[in-house]
């Protein structure tokens, strides 16, 4: 079997990125036996996902908890989030009574599991409440030893969150009875006169700012909304300072990665959109057939994409081992030297779709066609571009983006590493903008 | 003369896009004696742009203020963003001693006028200090009143500052003796024990966010900073605070719009090129030659565009008043109906060049060739492809980029109406996503 790999991605920590992209399931949940138990919890967790924002700051009529990317609503990236964690055992997404019905689609939709839909009340607190409450709930003679332990509350526009530091808030929760992410302050914080002047400002380095997720014991957190005023549901805001107020639970405070940040205004729907077309397009398999041409023009990409930020592994086929590939994140590009022949993508395209790989997002695949220099005719072309066109818009349907690029061996060695270099630019370029528009198009390189 | 307009962006207020992109100036600052006077400002205006960041928290070698987008580094984007301003005289860029030549040199390259460069300080205080002071200096014999009466201080990864919001800061400055913008805080604010647990929360309705621009006459900051203490170079970071500590001046504080935001973390750099992408996106001039077949291609384009947010302005060419065209920020599209026949789109690129268009960004021409059904060879293909490449490489080099779609005339209305729709869908993403990868395509729609 025919395996290299490089990994072009620099080892510079980047805090832009998340290191375990929550966007998608690295271990499939429930198909993870082989998944490290290191870092496993031994008490029950659930999540409170209050999801009821009505997107006024991002000046669209869509709640941004709905705005799509990729096809995909953001509420359903941040519950992906936790259900790919396996120590997490429900999330209770509550939202308003009008998109009770929308947010029941997108769970059947995207098939997300251990979500229930609560409806959610007039302020964010009054909602918070209802969430927990309903995790409490349940059958009838539910014992108590069936609740959970830690109630992790989150914001659904926070998508990015990582395995690794809900473990952190879900282990000091249960030690503390409290416990939030925290992150330096970006600005000076000023306080104001009523006229609107400056009154004072505060020293930057011993405040901060209190973010998501927030864990408490459920007891904890179940007090705290108990004995709690009118006035906190109706205008307070913070968790925290609930169980400060009513429990006397000081909350650890732990600093997060910047990947928690909340969607709030639109730049960071391009900036959400951003990540997640980054993450989708760090690794693509080449896949050969086996022929003494194609793997030439394979090594050759290894080779060009050094300089892009992607990873390449070079395979003959899909079949034993290798169809691994096809259950894990990647990009296909299928390399062919037959004349016209687009039977080996479209089997590629059919087998993806067997397993259901493009649920969760758009998956890309790139035919190559490499033609012998005999073979070509004047105009350059050898290939029916409607044939591919077909087949792109067939597989459009199912989530499957299907382009085209061509090009045509060379002996004058010059030219044919230029062409390489062509060929993994446009590919890197269709992979990272994923765009529908340009699907079924036979591109040259 | 044939002017057919159709604006689909709807009118709904959209915070994150500035209302007058600061990308790129709408009136060329010297050509700009039709510019509207209402709101210019009779006293003179100096601004001190720090630009000494390190660019730790974007986890990216290059500071922010140089990471280049479509080509272009974010500073020079400020910098634009400022020199549009007919009121502002002059400019203090301050970075570090490292920096400087890289700064001179990205002044040169994107012919910048009225920036000066001084050499940083090892704080932020000591560097906007520095640019005070510069601006205090000149010709020997230089009066006082040559002295700006108002000092603008701002960042330089801050790109999308309108100059509404700058007339607003520099009223206020020279009323008041300090302004400054402020925000609402998007997170709570926490003040933490010494052991990282709570100690209280703020009530984040009496505290703001301090943001960029500030505003200062040039005797309150100059004396500020020449009354303050070393700890003060040492550890602050608002202006605001020394005028108020050391001139007793309480800045007035001016809520600004979202886009005033900071480029911070690399999500934000990902968010910053959207919002320039997105700017430079909204209109395409569609040039028809003046056959009735390419008009009437024209106007199936304006009805599909409809949907899309992009306005459309057809005209038969690019003489006499229509050249106004070559001067604003418009794509462009070229309709041709002869067989293979690129000179029409040459010429343009030609103009493009000759009015040194794309010095700030790189522009879209796209070729949409029309072909009559009759003229279809079995492959449905006419062009030469090897034409519009090269062509398209030459026009790379000025910074030009060059797109081919092709498609058939058809009687069938349903199928020309599918075609003109795919025009439209392709022609907007090529806008929309630039791609430097993807020029010199003979895209099928």
């Amino acid at each position: 079997m025919e395996v290299n790999r490089i990994n072009t991605q620099s080892d510079n920590c980047d805090p832009g990125r998340p290191t375990h992209p929550g966007i998608f399931p690295t271990h499939e949940a429930g198909k993870s036996d082989h998944q490290t138990a290191e870092r496993s919890v031994d008490f029950p967790v659930s999540v409170v996902l209050p999801a009821g924002g009505t997107g006024e700051r991002t000046g669209l009529q869509t709640p941004k908890q709905f705005c799509s990317f990729l096809g995909r609503p953001l509420i359903s990236y941040t519950i992906q989030a936790f259900e790919r964690v396996s120590w997490i055992q429900s999330i209770v997404v509550v939202v308003a009574k009008e998109n009770i019905d929308l947010m029941t689609d997108i769970i059947q939709r995207f098939q997300h599991r251990k979500v229930r839909v609560v409806p959610g009340g007039s302020t964010r607190h009054r909602s918070i409440c209802n969430g927990v409450l309903a995790l409490g709930e349940g059958k009838e003679e539910r014992p108590v030893a069936d609740r959970p332990k830690v109630v992790i509350i989150h914001d659904a526009v926070r998508p990015f969150v990582e395995e690794d530091f809900l473990y952190k808030i879900a282990m000091a929760a249960k030690d503390q009875g409290a416990a939030g992410a925290i992150r330096p302050l970006v600005s000076t914080v000023i306080a104001t006169t009523s006229e609107g002047y400056l009154d004072h400002s505060l020293e930057r380095a011993k405040y901060r700012a209190s973010e998501m997720p927030q864990g408490f014991t459920y007891d904890v957190i179940y007090q705290a909304y108990q004995r709690c005023s009118e006035s906190d549901f109706e205008f307070g805001t913070e968790c925290l300072h609930l169980a400060l107020q009513y429990c006397g639970t000081n909350a650890k405070l732990i600093q997060g990665p910047p990947t928690l940040w909340k969607v709030t205004y639109k730049r960071d729907l391009a900036a959400a959109e951003s990540i997640i077309k980054e993450t989708l397009s760090q690794s693509a398999c080449v896949i050969t057939g086996g022929s003494a041409q194609a793997v030439s023009l394979a090594d050759a990409l290894q080779k060009a994409v050094g300089g892009l930020d992607m990873e390449l592994d070079v395979i003959p086929d899909l079949m034993g081992e290798n169809s691994r590939y096809l259950l894990e994140e990647w990009n296909f590009i299928q390399i062919s030297v037959n004349r016209s022949c687009l039977s080996e993508v479209e089997a590629i395209v059919m087998d993806l779709e067997a397993a259901n790989r493009a649920l969760l997002h758009p998956m890309v695949v790139i035919w190559v066609h490499l033609s012998g220099s005999d073979e070509l005719s004047i105009s350059g072309r050898m290939v029916e571009p409607k044939a591919i066109m077909d087949l792109a818009s067939t597989a459009k349907l199912r989530n499957i983006l299907l382009y085209g690029i061509q090009l045509c061996q060379s002996k004058d060695t010059e030219r044919w590493e230029r062409s390489a270099l062509k060929v993994a630019e446009i590919m890197s370029a269709l992979i990272q903008e994923r765009s529908p528009a340009l699907v079924g198009q036979l591109l040259q390189a």
